[in-house]
């Protein structure tokens, strides 16, 4: 096992201006994983309660995803029940029922020990060090956040960014963490605060890369049919680290490329509800998607 | 003359948190013809008053702007007071005096009725034809707008869209004059109206080109440090339209380059407040930018 991925695995009943979907697989480790698929088998680490069907575990392997590190725990999974404005950024979360996500405390299957790249997917940021430990051999350490332990937990997740070789974080986030409005300067701020590599998503507008002596800027995969925005910046994050990891070096021309391919893996999620997008595609259409993206930025 | 460029020269009073000054040179005309200046000789086709100082046509003259088409009208020049938030993109326009502008009725001199590419930059819609009726050879008109013109005057500003060959607009314009929250789709929209080519400028988040069978889109030069964004947007057209009149190709590989020049030259502007950051780069430095652009996009 050489990436291993740590994050929820959800229902989630989503409302946009297209339709409704109730109770369909999601969870940020779901989207992560299957995005890292495209390039590697990912372990995912997680817990569902025993009303997650089966069929969604095997949809989850028949992609290559390793799930022995997902538990069925005796109760109900982690539900997450969210609806989109006709500006797919505005997004109002009805209900969140953690569930069996609750007690969550990663415990890692011997093999995944000794895994090379790891990624902390929307974790409470005190929960790390316990999964770290884990993970004596681990070249790479990856993760990002969300609002609410940014709001809630800010010292512990300072002190967990400082940790990590890698900090996943949106516009937003990257703004609010760094206390400064100017991207740039926000991004150069938290790198200066631990992590070697800031990716910054910002949607629609693509992606920064702040790296060791570099920044690359990425544009977004133009997209005219926004379905369901969710679960775009985790397939951005599992499409980075597979990418990254199927590639075994973390130079700056890797990086970048892992970034265009977070940035594509991310236009194919927003295409369709749910995962529907990432299970509809194959290697071969992010091959095609890679090329013609090549031709639409490149001068 | 080949390119010429008509618009507004004012007097801008500009406030942002990085301090403040007064009745410096400003309008979207000056902007653009600075911006031009690095790739051609643009003539320049505008109005002001008697308190207009001699220095500033020295200034405009030593960047090789020719000012057969700037009249000087008894009266006041236009003036134009503006304050900027923390975020850049918040403006709050304190002033607007039009003074001369008011009733400008641009006539061009016999030379200026031989260009080949025209921009006719923040006019009233309705001024078009009087212009482009003086310009019987003209290959390229390309337009810019304001959102005065969009809420005030929308159905002559869609028939003057309907006659030029490239659009200018801000993200904002695109969804406001497309009805259509979506930028692709609104780009693609603007295109079927008319105009070959729409130049969706983001700011800072870059800008996207809709072209006949292509698009391209490309992010913005990283800035630090946003000193003034006023003028960047005319900048940018105005780059755009000097370098492929310097080109002499309207084709897909020029309007990329053009794009990206647009993006640099807009780069300078928001450096430094009002037309400094113009005024002190010269074309090596231009040529640097490129490069380092290059750079930081490639993967």
């Amino acid at each position: 096992m050489s990436l291993i991925i740590i994050g929820s695995v959800a229902f989630d009943t989503i409302e946009t201006p297209s339709g409704r979907r109730d109770r369909i697989i999601g969870g940020s480790g779901t989207y992560a994983a299957l995005a890292a698929a495209f390039f590697t088998r990912p372990g995912l680490v997680s817990v569902v309660g025993q009303d997650f069907p089966r069929r969604f575990f095997q949809q989850l392997r028949a992609r290559g995803i390793d799930l022995a590190g997902l538990k069925v725990k005796k109760g109900k999974t982690f539900h997450w029940h969210g609806r989109y404005g006709r500006d797919p950024n505005q997004r109002t979360t009805i209900k969140t029922e953690l569930n069996v996500l609750r007690e969550f405390r990663p415990v890692l299957p011997p093999d995944y020990r000794r895994a090379d790249v790891v990624f902390l997917s929307n974790l409470d940021p005190e929960s790390h060090d316990f999964i770290l430990e884990q993970l004596p051999a681990v070249k790479l350490v990856a993760m990002d956040t969300i609002r609410f332990w940014i709001e809630n937990k800010a010292e512990a997740l300072l002190r967990a960014i400082h940790k990590v070789d890698i900090l996943f974080v949106n516009d937003e986030e990257c703004r609010l963490i760094a206390r400064e409005l100017n991207l740039v300067r926000a991004g150069r701020k938290l790198q200066a605060a631990g992590p070697k590599i800031i990716v910054v998503k910002k949607g629609e507008h693509g992606a920064m890369l702040f790296g060791k002596n570099f920044v690359f800027g990425v544009v977004a995969n133009p997209c005219e049919q926004v379905v369901d925005p969710t679960g775009a910046g985790d397939a951005f994050a599992g499409a980075f680290l597979g990418y990254l990891d199927s590639a075994g070096r973390f130079n700056q021309r890797e990086l970048r490329k892992a970034a265009v391919y977070g940035n594509l893996v991310a236009s194919l999620v927003i295409e369709d509800f749910g995962v529907e997008g990432l299970l509809r595609a194959d290697q071969l259409d992010l091959i095609k998607r890679y090329q013609s993206f090549r031709k639409l930025v490149s001068f």
